[in-house]
C-alpha cells in the first residue's frame, strides 16, 4: 500500500489537473499574447514537469512579488502613506493640538525634506504617531476601518479593489501549479497582512515587509503586543534578500518586482540559483489607464536600474500597456 | 458551477477523509490511552468540525512547537551546542594556534561563567567562530556535514534520529487534520533549516528561530548571504511571541514546550485567544529511557514556571514516562 503522503499528493494533483480541465485553457485571461506572458507559461511547464531536466521539487518553488508598484499601484503616493496621513487627518479632529506638531503639519503638506532631515527625525516621530504606541490588535483595527472607507483618489474604489488583475492571474495560477506565493515589499508587514489573505490569498506567514518591533506584555491579565520604533527593519533594496532569508529561509525561484528595491531581490532569485529561475519587472507605460514612468522619482528621475539590467539578466519586461488586456478586476 | 477554490477544498477534504479511513483509527499509536493523548484528540476533533461552536477555519490552525526538550532531547547539551563544540574541535585540528584563545580553551572546557561575563563577551566570540563569518551556503554545508557524522553521546545515533516520535505522529496528525506546524524555537533557525524539512517534515518557512544578521554581498559576481553577529534576535520567553508576530503574523492556537523559555509562547497562545486554544507542556519524567527533570537548570535549579502554571492555564501536562510508549523511532 502507498503511504498516505502519496496518496495524498496523487489526488491534489488530480484535483489539480481537473480544475485546470474545468477552467479552461487559458491561465492568464487578462494578458495579450506576448513574450512576457510567454515567458511566464514556459518557465512554470518547464519545472513543474516531473522528469524534465529543469524539474524543481513541489517544496521548493517558491515566488516572491513586490507589493507596491508590482501588485497593486504605488501613485500618486504609495497606499500605506495615504493610510498615515489619513490616520493623522483622523487623530487631528479629536487632538485639535497636533496642530501645533511642526512635524504633523508638514507630513500633511507633503514636505518630505522637512520629514527627512536630521536622520528622518520627523518620519519616525509621524511613524510613531501613526505605526506604534498601540497594540498589534489596535492597528489591525485601523488598517481594517481605513481599507473599507477610504478612496483612491484617481480610480475612485477602495485600495484594496485597485489591484493588477493580471497579476492576481499570476498568483493562482502559479499556485495551482504548486508553488508557494510571497509578498516581499518594502511596505510594512503588519499594514499588508491584515488584507492580504482576503485581497490576495496570500496568508499572513506568507509576507514578508518592513517592521518595527513588538513587545509582549500582559495587560489585564492578558497577553499583547505593543507595536514600537524599536529594531526597525527595511525590506527594500539589499534588505529583501535579508527579509527572504529571515522569513523564508530559502531562495526563490520566481521573482517579480518593479523598481529599484527589487533589484537585489531579482539578483538573489536568479544569479547563481542551483535551480532554474525567472525574474520578471512591471513596467508601468500606461499613462491613460494607470501610470508611465520609468524613472526612479526618489533618485532625481534617473533611470530605474532593475528596468535597464532587464536584458542582460534576462529578466522579463512587462510593459502595461502593451501586455496587459485591463489592468483592475472588472467592478 | 462552483468557483475553483470551493471545488478544489472539496477534493481536499474528500482525500483527507479517505487517508484517515485507510489509516487507521489510531493517529498517535506510542502514546498510551491517558488525559494527555485524549486532550490532543479531543481538541483537534471539536475545532475542526464545521458547524461546531468551537471550529476553527482552517487557515487559522496554526499550531507552534518548541524544539530543544519538545521535538528532541536538550540534554546532556542543546544538540547545536554540541554542533558548535565540534566546529571548534574541527577548527582547532586545521589551526593549532586557537589554542591560545582562552574562550575557546574556555568553550572546550565547559568553563559556561567564563564566557558569560562581560555581557556574554566569549559567548559572542564563539559564535563568532562558529555561527557568523561565513555565507549561509558554507554554514548549511557545515551543520550537514556535522548532522551526517556526529553522534550522541549517551543515545549512540545521529542527533536527527533522536527525535521523539510521539511528537513526530503528532504533528502528522495535526498537519492531516489542516493544521500548519511551526517550529518556534530558541535555537538558530539557520541551524534548524537544514534538517527541519527532512527530519520533521516542517519546511524552513515554517520555523522560527534565534538569528544573528545576513548580509547581501556579490562576490565573483554571484549574490551571497554573509552571516553577521549583527542584529542579534533572541528567540527565547517573551521573544517567540515577538518571533511569532515577526514570522508567522498571526496568533497560534496550538502552543507545545517544555520549558520557562515556553511560557510567554503557551500564555499568548492560549490566553484570550478569540479562538479555542490549546497548551502542553512535555514533562521528562523518564530517567531511564530519556531524561527526568523539572527544575530549570538555568534558573538555579528553581521549579520550572511554566509546569508550575499548567493547571490554572489548562495546559495539557505530558510525562514521558507514562504517557509515550516509546521515545524514538524504531531502528
Amino acid at each position: 500500500m502507498k503511504n498516505p503522503q502519496t496518496l495524498m499528493a496523487t489526488a491534489i494533483l488530480a484535483t489539480l489537473t481537473f480544475i485546470t480541465s474545468i477552467t479552461g485553457a487559458d491561465p492568464l485571461p487578462s494578458w495579450n499574447d506576448g513574450v512576457a506572458r510567454q515567458s511566464i507559461i514556459d518557465f512554470v511547464e518547464k519545472v513543474t514537469k516531473e522528469g524534465e531536466p529543469e524539474f524543481i521539487p513541489v517544496p521548493e518553488l517558491i515566488a516572491v512579488f513586490d507589493n507596491d508598484g508590482t501588485l497593486w499601484p504605488e501613485n500618486p503616493v504609495p497606499f500605506q502613506l495615504a493610510f498615515g496621513l489619513d490616520s493623522l487627518t483622523l487623530q487631528l479632529t479629536s487632538k485639535p493640538e497636533m496642530k501645533n506638531d511642526a512635524f504633523v503639519m508638514a507630513a500633511l503638506a507633503g514636505d518630505n525634506t522637512k520629514l527627512l532631515a536630521d536622520h528622518y527625525k520627523g518620519l519616525f516621530h509621524i511613524l510613531g504617531l501613526t505605526h506604534a504606541g498601540m497594540t498589534t490588535d489596535e492597528f489591525d483595527q485601523r488598517v481594517n476601518a481605513w481599507m473599507k472607507t477610504a478612496k483612491h483618489p484617481r480610480f475612485g474604489q477602495t485600495y484594496d479593489q485597485c489591484i493588477y488583475q493580471p497579476m492576481h492571474e499570476v498568483l493562482a495560477y502559479l499556485r495551482a501549479n504548486g508553488f508557494k506565493t510571497f509578498i516581499v515589499s518594502g511596505g510594512g508587514a503588519d499594514f499588508m497582512r491584515v488584507w492580504s489573505e482576503r485581497v490576495y490569498g496570500i496568508p499572513p506567514e506568507q509576507v514578508v515587509g518592513s517592521r518595527g518591533g513588538v513587545k509582549f506584555e500582559i495587560r489585564e491579565g492578558k497577553p499583547v503586543l505593543l507595536k514600537t520604533l524599536e529594531d526597525v527593519f527595511v525590506d527594500d533594496k539589499a534588505g529583501k534578500p535579508v527579509g527572504i532569508h529571515q522569513i523564508i529561509g530559502r531562495r526563490p525561484v520566481m521573482a517579480f518586482g518593479n523598481s529599484d528595491g527589487d533589484k537585489e531581490m531579482l539578483e538573489y532569485t536568479t544569479i547563481g540559483n542551483p535551480h532554474a529561475s525567472f525574474g520578471l519587472i512591471v513596467h508601468h507605460t500606461d499613462a491613460e489607464r494607470e501610470y508611465a514612468y520609468d524613472a526612479n522619482p526618489k533618485s532625481s528621475g534617473k533611470l530605474i536600474e532593475a528596468l535597464a539590467d532587464a536584458p542582460k539578466r534576462g529578466w522579463t519586461v512587462v510593459r502595461m500597456k502593451d501586455d496587459w488586456k485591463t489592468i483592475f478586476p472588472a467592478k
